[in-house]
């Protein structure tokens, strides 16, 4: 399934859940991130940030589609995170 | 349609933006918002968001559904933002 997924997190956290998010899916922006993924994939991913978040302060939203065409993209502004793998 | 709305704004812009985007769409999370809009509607949120971004180094990313059921959303940790009429 594709995924977005979305998160607010604690700045003492972010690097660290910036890290554990990049080896699923990858980063489009600032705390946003896109990509296919598998179901338990996606359990590993969570099971992974619940351990790095605070779950009383901080937050995770994952938006999953069954398919990424029916979505459609669009950025306005600078487009920064499009290619993932140069960092 | 409904759209997932994620900004990556500068410090200076993020209140006049945050006001502006919601007048259109429910805030979810600290830079993200979501609801059912229309094409017209979405033009006018975007001509506006490009009056205050610095479209050089801010970005908007907008995904598009035809249906909101075509998404489910999960969300883990704090649900901050689901009643945005509190405010």
């Amino acid at each position: 399934m594709y995924v977005i997924l979305v998160y607010d997190i604690g700045e003492k956290r972010v690097g660290k859940m910036l890290k554990h998010c990049r080896k699923y899916l990858n980063w489009i922006q600032n705390s946003v991130f896109e990509g296919e993924i598998t179901e338990v994939k996606l359990k590993e991913l969570l099971a992974g940030s619940r351990k790095i978040m605070n779950e009383e302060t901080d937050s995770i939203i994952i938006f999953k589609s069954r398919d990424e065409k029916w979505l459609d993209k669009e950025v306005v502004g600078v487009e920064r995170m499009t290619t993932d793998n140069f960092l």
